[in-house]
């Protein structure tokens, strides 16, 4: 489906962006280590997707357009000028709810095109949507959001389970999937906004 | 099997808690960080065994049971009260023993059943039981439990290939994986209590 | 094809003796977590290969020579004088080069094989040839060489091209696949020597 592919590379090029400007921010990585966390980002939900699926060898491989496009959202990030940074870390928030609302309901759309059940289906759009954050995290050494940064995994799983209701009472899918991310980025960035965050443990005694 | 199926949501359900009460120990995380620790510890493991022999999509999406007996793992150990965590580290190390016990014959038999040979059925067998808990540790940030936890991978080895060695020789599987879990928990909480490390290569000067 | 086989397995062999030395490097780990991490980087990039093309199980649990030769380097790291740190942190960025330079020709001859056109197919070389190393450094906490090691990726990826475009006009791969690994091996030891780094973006204000 067109609207698929085009909504999924957009989300590969805000993640590669995200990921490019997070290595910048990490560490001072050079241009190839820059691009390289940009590309892992950009591509590493949807690969995870593509083997849980299975879909192999992944789209992200077959298809010379992904990687392509995150490859420029790698350098996009890597020239940006250093006031894209200087204000503050919102363009990384910004960017990372978007790849999290696009590759939520294009994960859970194409988990059902391959069959899954509405749940499972859900999920597989979530796990799409953090798993290259997640691996962006672990790779430079933080806690992956998904853990610690309050409403993530929550609206992923709430835009994936718009997506296979939609798909159950046969709505028409050609408005669903924007109007579906666009609920994801509303909530994440409410969330940001207002610092909302879910209900915490408390603290135990170190151990 | 249905043994199989009951061994291995008991695995879940251990690992899920395990993973949890980790979350709280390790960092404040909040309820949505706490649950998916323990759905990411309880699930990494198969889902690794899964796509390695490959039997995919993976159970743990396919079958609701495992995702709804992770759910409530997590939020078993996200409602625990704090005397679990304050009297020591223990309930963990505990739970942990269980959940690699019980993956540790259940992904050797698994194995087995999709037509892998003895050895390789063994080592995924010590994957399954070790995927979840390294995933785990990997997030919040800790050397891998397999690298540094003395009698940890060894146990999970030996149970997986009692069970390799019982269905070579045609013994009745349905004593066998519980008596096989039961080795490998006995022996991990023996080498847990007495300290027991295999011997360590001098320490290298930093380099 | 026997050429890929013992190319293959002389990757895992150095692979293996690479990952045991920085397990001894990085932390003192008994003798089981130093022989894991030298399977574990052994054996890691060639099971992201095989997940990847997708050939499953992976050749490193059908085949038992490289579980084999992933112990034994696993065991010689273990048994090496301390001698062999004593001196520089050279001998492990050595194995690490022919590991990289070996796994990046068959990975993309493999590929090749697997019927992958000829981009996907260098990109899998070159994903196999950092992948083990990649698994290596995440979990023993360090930022993958990928992110920070200068000329790290770019020999890998250029090997592996070498490999494509000889397959796509015709040249006999017998000869191709050493040439190709030891151009690899050149470039990387050549950027590590003159401390070659590609350029840097300047460092931002911490965010």
């Amino acid at each position: 489906m067109f609207l698929l592919l085009v909504l999924d590379l957009a989300g590969v090029l805000v993640f590669a962006v995200d990921g490019g400007l997070t290595a910048r921010a990490a560490t001072r990585l050079d241009i190839v280590g820059v691009v390289s966390l940009g590309m892992i980002t950009a591509l590493g939900g949807g690969v995870i997707r593509d083997i849980l699926l299975p879909d192999l060898p992944p789209a992200a491989l077959r298809d010379w357009r992904y990687l392509a496009v995150a490859l420029v959202g790698g350098l996009v990030a890597y020239a940006a000028s250093e006031r894209v940074h200087r204000t503050t870390a919102r363009p990384i928030k910004v960017l990372d709810a978007a790849g999290l609302s696009l590759f939520a309901v294009t994960g859970a759309s194409k988990a059902l095109a391959f069959g899954l059940g509405p749940f499972p289906a859900a999920l597989v759009g979530m796990i799409a949507a953090v798993g290259g954050g997640t691996l962006r995290d672990m790779m430079v050494g933080k806690v992956p959001g998904i853990l610690t940064g309050g409403l993530y995994a929550i609206p992923a799983l709430t835009g994936a389970g718009i997506v296979v209701v939609s798909a159950a009472v046969g709505a028409e899918s050609h408005l669903v999937l924007p109007a579906a991310a666009l609920v994801v980025f509303t909530v994440r960035m409410l969330g940001l906004h207002f610092d909302l965050e879910p209900p915490s443990a408390p603290a135990p005694p170190t151990t």
